[in-house]
């Protein structure tokens, strides 16, 4: 079946507006590794998604999966030692104050949950997230869904401050003073909601900003504003969903790389390599508190089949030590783009950590005006010759260069000497 | 590990208070068929599960996960077939009018959606439900979930009707006359959302009211109260999450026992035996509206694996007539379970559709007083016995069977000798 019969189809069946990639979407059958494979056999290296965060159909997971499969699968009011050994598993990865772990299906569930634990312990509603971030699709978490509704929280309960970076900084202030510049506006929201009679449950971040476009963080930041939050008796929940599992290479979490510790730890897209798994971690005396007086039950959250999955995904991780490969060959891509910064005006600035790499098209340095149409051309163009990327950021105009975690260096080159040619072409 | 040390790792785990069923709860390791078996290689009819609908690990769904799990699992922003072959056989199953389906991990997330949809097409915010219902567990859900916070609605947006039923009826009215009695608090809520100024939205049952345990409905009740929603301008969402994919034996859905069509339907538990899929069907007006405004994308919702997953059960379900079995297996346990009741007084009342029943316990039959403290030693001993089921209902005293659907007369004679056999030891 051709393109132009499977949207008409996508239309009737799905929805006219079901979201897809490219201007001509690719029609993939097979995948393997960081390799994906459409209808006609053209193969593509997949340089955007982190769920197959171990590679696609990565042989130890998919033997897991299709063994737990065939043994049993049943909720969490039986016992099963499998949940147990994961959760024990994860949490160990974690800051010795996580010992508890949720179970759930996606990140949305976990972000749910995570936002219904931080309202319920602190009895106050005021949640602060970023103005360009995205964090799940249901209607608590849309809330918070600043990227899409104008970067502006939607509910009263919900604040959002400017996201804290370094290449178009809200103020002239460098260094700490300008981290200081960004808690403020924590400060300020927290203030806010004071002020509005509204209780403040905590704040919401990714902690490396991704869908913020990765921006570089000012130093002390982090530490600053959480102290503001813990100062006005919030939360910090930090959504891992993208950050998490080894993918900042220096770290198996996002939170680690400014060493201020969350109160939950929300995970979801790369914990079950694609399996729908996803939760939370968080502290026993938090946890204790809510499950004391809120039934939390989820059917599929904490099936074996999740747990043998998850568990191998950590095989994985550990085993072909891809930790240590998303921080060389990040740093690898990293290196190739500034080269290629050098040799072509539109690339403005290079930055994030490990295997999540973002380089951000302007128009020209000085006014930094993103380069929106041409970042759309490079993307597409780039799906044409074979190599599958995208575009993050409130300008949309930043490439997003998130494969899975086994790229190589060969991968890294092939990434990189196409881009070049794109970007010579444009 | 002893039950004793997985109970203790639990609550050091998952925390103290992790949901678990029976006062010595059973440690599964292997499924199969109707049968699960614990560690210690006792075997246990399975009367309780019906996530895993065409049998624990059946072969045919087991394969057609392992295969596509081994083939591909990307995200719905590519194009792939098996989306849309499976949407194309879902849709075929139910009314015409309802003709496209958003898919998602969980039935929580199809509730959510639904809720969130009809809101924003409506433009109201009040939904009724029912007064002894739960349909999942984020936070737009959770003020539905009327059976954990006293049979009250959790927020001024929603308002909990009295859920129909005969056994103990609002009023002496028979017939159509206690129909109307029941479809008056529709219009009454309605109204007092009209006077509240608070927007309708609709309306979110689940169309046999499992939680609530399994009323009879007294006739032409749906014909009415859904009469009185649209009137209104409201939606009529029906909850299938328990209720669908030939579990009523009489037919495939749920709302089909009734006759009104809904507006939107959410599925979820049986969709994909145990694999984390659920989603909703909905008319095309609906969904184009809702698609055209609102950027809805699930990370893991639509993937190849939950599709070809999917596909597998609807296949088990038509070539092994499971729609069938679940008819005539329903009605010969139904019939089993009213000659238990001639024999033993504590039965008040045997009620459902196909291969889910209520078993009402009382301490008389006219009191109708529930034997709450029977009724869990009754769920324990079968247990012990080797038989698992649950209770459902307001009064915590009915039997709750609802089996996997391969669920045969051997089965059946299996559960009635016994459950005759403890209801004699009480």
């Amino acid at each position: 079946m051709n393109n132009k019969d499977l949207l008409e189809r996508r239309d009737r069946l799905l929805g006219v507006g079901a979201p897809v990639f490219y201007d001509e979407p690719v029609h993939i059958v097979r995948g393997e590794d960081v390799w994906l494979y459409d209808v006609d056999g053209k193969q593509y290296l997949d340089v955007y998604n982190n769920v197959p965060n171990v590679g696609h159909c990565h042989p130890h997971v998919v033997e897991a999966l299709q063994k737990q499969s065939a043994t049993v699968n049943v909720h969490t009011r039986y016992l099963h030692e499998l949940i147990l050994e994961y959760v024990e598993r994860l949490t160990n990865t974690h800051d010795d104050s996580l010992s508890m772990a949720f179970l759930t299906c996606s990140g949305t569930e976990a972000n749910e949950l995570a936002l219904r634990m931080a309202r319920f312990i602190t009895g106050g509603e005021g949640i602060i997230c970023s103005n360009a971030t995205y964090h799940g699709n249901s209607e608590a978490v849309d809330e918070l869904a600043t990227l899409f509704h104008d970067f502006k929280a939607k509910s009263k309960r919900v604040k959002a401050v400017p996201y804290p970076e370094s290449y178009r900084p809200l103020s002239d202030a460098k260094g700490e003073a300008l981290a200081d510049v960004y808690a403020d506006e924590v400060k300020k929201a927290i203030d806010e909601f004071k002020e509005e009679g509204i209780g403040f449950a905590g704040i919401l971040f990714c902690p490396i900003f991704a869908n913020e476009g990765l921006p570089n963080i000012p130093e002390g930041y982090m530490q600053k504003a959480m102290q503001h939050v813990r100062d006005a008796g919030g939360l910090y929940i930090a959504d891992e969903v993208q950050s998490g599992f080894a993918r900042t290479g220096s770290h198996m979490w996002g939170y680690q790389n400014s060493g201020v510790v969350p109160d939950i730890v929300t995970m979801g897209k790369p914990m079950g390599n694609g399996y729908p798994l996803a939760g939370l971690v968080a502290g026993a005396d938090l946890v204790n508190a809510f499950r004391k007086d809120i039934m939390y039950f989820n059917t599929f959250g904490g099936n074996p089949v999740q747990c043998a999955v998850g568990m191998a995904v950590l095989d994985v991780i550990e085993n072909e030590k891809l930790q240590d490969n998303s921080l060389t060959t990040g740093q690898y891509v990293k290196d190739g783009l500034n080269k290629l910064k050098d040799k072509h005006d539109i690339i403005g600035d290079v930055r994030g950590h490990g295997l999540f790499i973002g380089a951000e098209l302007v128009k020209d340095h000085v006014s930094k005006e993103g380069a929106v149409e041409e970042s759309a051309r490079v993307v597409n163009e780039m799906k044409e010759r074979g190599i599958l990327l995208s575009k993050i950021g409130v300008h949309n105009n930043i490439l997003k260069i998130r494969p899975p975690l086994p790229f190589s260096k060969d991968n890294a080159d092939q990434l990189l000497s196409t881009l070049d040619d794109v970007l010579a072409g444009l």
